[in-house]
């Protein structure tokens, strides 16, 4: 699982920061989430194959967060895309995107599927055979939703030494990885876990920017292996968070502790301190476990 | 007169170029024509004050000369603007502007006025007492205008040793500047053209963009001081033009040429040459005044 951010500030793009998008890679699918003005041009500094992404989660509809999206489904044409693109956001997204289409007499060659959100209740907006995403509702200023990407739990590893050991032919071998015991011609019967290791577990990433502090999606991250929390303010401007709906490093540290989360990731700041390990240090006074986002920082989950 | 190029190149903007967006300086007045993606931080970038823009012109409707227009109308929110905002533009852009405004729950608290455009024939647009602005009807695969900005004829410049040795009062200065002719205490008429100076020629300066090769301008932009057309081609290429609807650089000097303008400025590159300069090459072969627009490029028109 790798995380490679694109932008991680609030606000306006400026000459050195980039409003939010990030490209989660999780078994070898690329997903982009969020998509400020200028994502396609951090996609192309940071190497991010376009073809590659073929769905595109917007939490919600301030600018910082989808300005970048019309620009980015009209470049696809302009390279020829091929594949369908799936788009997932909060309803309003699509008209959007079609009202510039319509009005520049521009069609998408590929398929432009819209997936519109309304529910305030998390659901499952996204599953194929290797990854499964809901929605965590989240409370901002206007309809916004996180998202949970979860690996689906993988084959068994096949125990090579044990499997020539007890001559099992390769064709029962699938059957071995889908944790099935295996009966030899002699009529023994060979468990399946004398033939395989366990799956490596499934790994889970939860994107939750923008959000005030809010305890209620604690059970719907539970045990999750990165939360990145979006970390607006420091302590000292804890005041501006209520009314702007925003949170603070604390409040995203202590998002990370109660949901048992391994692993930290802050972003979302604003652009009035002077250094963002402040929020590092600040989230490190309850949750130990804290990376700072920064544009263009690439980060492995193994 | 002063133009600032924030990008000139055609299609999605990359990482070294940006799409179409320039500010005119034309007495103290700052116009922003067109606005692809990424305007607002190569506004920065160019340390152009966000404030002293109140006219902002948008030729057409495609994504490289309008996509950045959303996300600057929000950061002048986030700036606290006070003035008002003009933006002349095709019909639509007043609804892709709102609709997303109103899906981010967000209003502008400054005052924003647009000037849908319709007409396929030229019309003055914007005028005050210094400056005159008309569209120039193109010819593109949308409907696109061209903008002629035209300083009006300045007040004549006071001969000062003239109204010394005449002893003329202060109070009829204007009158002087004005053009009239002042008569003396001892009747005597003197005529205003020993008394001050012709003003300075007014400047003028045409955008040309989008546009196939067009020879129904000419008389639109006759003896313009500078004239921007795009070349997108390079002869070499001249057959993609007519099914794109874009110039050549041979087409944008016999135009120039054509109008008598005084300087051509080349812009709206395509990306698949190696070197600008060759417009430039191209171009001399007609019309021998051409200046290469590129990003981040100030001319001083003096």
């Amino acid at each position: 699982m790798n995380l490679t951010v694109l932008g991680c500030y609030a606000a306006t793009p400026r000459t050195i920061t980039n409003p939010t998008s990030q490209v989660l890679e999780m078994q070898n699918r690329l997903f982009l989430i969020d998509c400020g003005e200028g994502t396609q041009v951090q996609l192309r500094k940071n190497k991010i194959k376009f073809s590659k992404i073929n769905q595109i989660f917007i939490s919600h509809l301030h600018g910082d967060h989808c300005y970048g999206l019309i620009g980015l489904v009209s470049t696809f044409m302009s390279l020829a895309r091929v594949n369908d693109l799936h788009i997932y956001g909060p309803k309003g997204i699509k008209q959007i995107i079609n009202l510039q289409l319509r009005l520049s007499n521009s069609w998408t060659n590929y398929k432009l599927i819209f997936h519109e959100l309304t529910s305030t209740e998390s659901e499952v907006i996204f599953e194929d055979e290797k990854v499964l995403v809901r929605t965590i509702p989240l409370k901002h200023r206007v309809y916004t939703n996180g998202f949970l990407f979860q690996e689906k739990m993988g084959e068994r590893k096949l125990d090579i030494n044990a499997v020539q050991e007890y001559e099992i032919e390769k064709c029962y071998f699938q059957n071995i990885k889908n944790g099935k015991d295996i009966t030899l011609e002699d009529g023994r019967i060979i468990p399946n876990d004398k033939l395989s290791f366990d799956a490596l577990p499934p790994k889970s990433y939860a994107f939750c920017s923008d959000t005030i502090f809010d305890e209620s999606i604690v059970p719907l991250i539970r045990d999750v292996d990165v939360l990145y929390h979006e970390s607006t303010f420091l302590d000292s401007e804890a005041h501006l968070s209520g009314k702007t709906m925003h949170s603070t490093a604390k409040q995203a540290a202590t998002i990370a502790l109660k949901a048992n989360a391994k692993q930290l990731v802050l972003g979302h700041y604003s652009t009035r301190y002077p250094s963002i390990e402040m929020f590092r240090e600040e989230a490190q006074t309850i949750f130990q476990n804290v990376l700072l986002a920064d544009d263009g920082k690439s980060f492995e989950f193994d």
